[in-house]
């Protein structure tokens, strides 16, 4: 697939998985939902923590410690020959408040439906700021190889 | 869900998603196939590095720098009623020969009938040890809230 393609591919995509790391380099990969735009990934802390404020949530406090972070999308199909995914690595950030921070909710919103009746203005959104994108798809003639893009 | 139930739903579960982190804490998500079986987890490196031994891949070099890993499996619907995750997080090994190892690439082959026509004889396993499970699923009467099993 043309780098196009794969960039429209992940808009796209309902669901991706996101990586990020504590201190002490303890990983923990979460399902999120997210926008692709702008050349950046935000997804919103949806889930409210009990007794605990937003900001507790580790993958937030993961970031706030250690801001690497990585978001993979695939397809799982029975036929291998239809796997795929991306990979983006980069720095995440977390958004409470701003221009950039209304803005990505309302991204959200536009995508997922199913965020109209929930509650999202106290809750962060997280922002990764891919520097390196990783693709992957079965090609025969290609040997399947995985590149950059 | 009962904790039985959750582990049943995680051995059949087809995918994964694996986090592991760099010496750096730099993390890293791929989507995995995998077993659940005697309260561990195990899944190939199935896919042939180019111009490189296959320890080489990033997870493998990960591990063996940094052995915390995450495994997630979850289920995405459009009705978000339905969601549902498992987070597993422990310590990985990487296996290269034994008696668990090829007892852990017959099981793989057992539950994935793909991997019968490829050669996974060469390649690391990657062995998960749960110590901590938590799991999450939308339960109205208990304000959906995350459970360690």
């Amino acid at each position: 697939m043309t780098t196009e393609r794969w960039l429209e591919w992940l808009k796209k995509a309902r669901i991706g998985h996101l990586g990020t790391s504590n201190r002490n380099g303890v990983p923990l990969v979460v399902p999120v939902c997210f926008v692709y735009s702008c050349d950046a990934i935000y997804s919103a802390v949806d889930r409210k923590p009990k007794r605990k404020h937003p900001e507790a949530l580790r993958r937030v406090v993961n970031i706030l410690e250690n801001p690497n972070a990585c978001l993979v999308v695939d397809e799982y199909h029975e036929d291998w020959k239809r796997l795929r995914y991306v990979i983006a690595q980069g720095k995440a950030r977390v958004l409470t408040g701003g221009e950039e921070y209304h803005w990505a909710i309302s991204q959200l919103r536009r995508k997922y439906p199913q965020y109209h009746s929930m509650r999202l203005r106290s809750r962060p959104v997280i922002k990764i700021m891919p520097r390196r994108i990783i693709v992957w798809s079965y090609e025969p003639t290609q040997n399947s190889q995985a590149k950059r893009i």
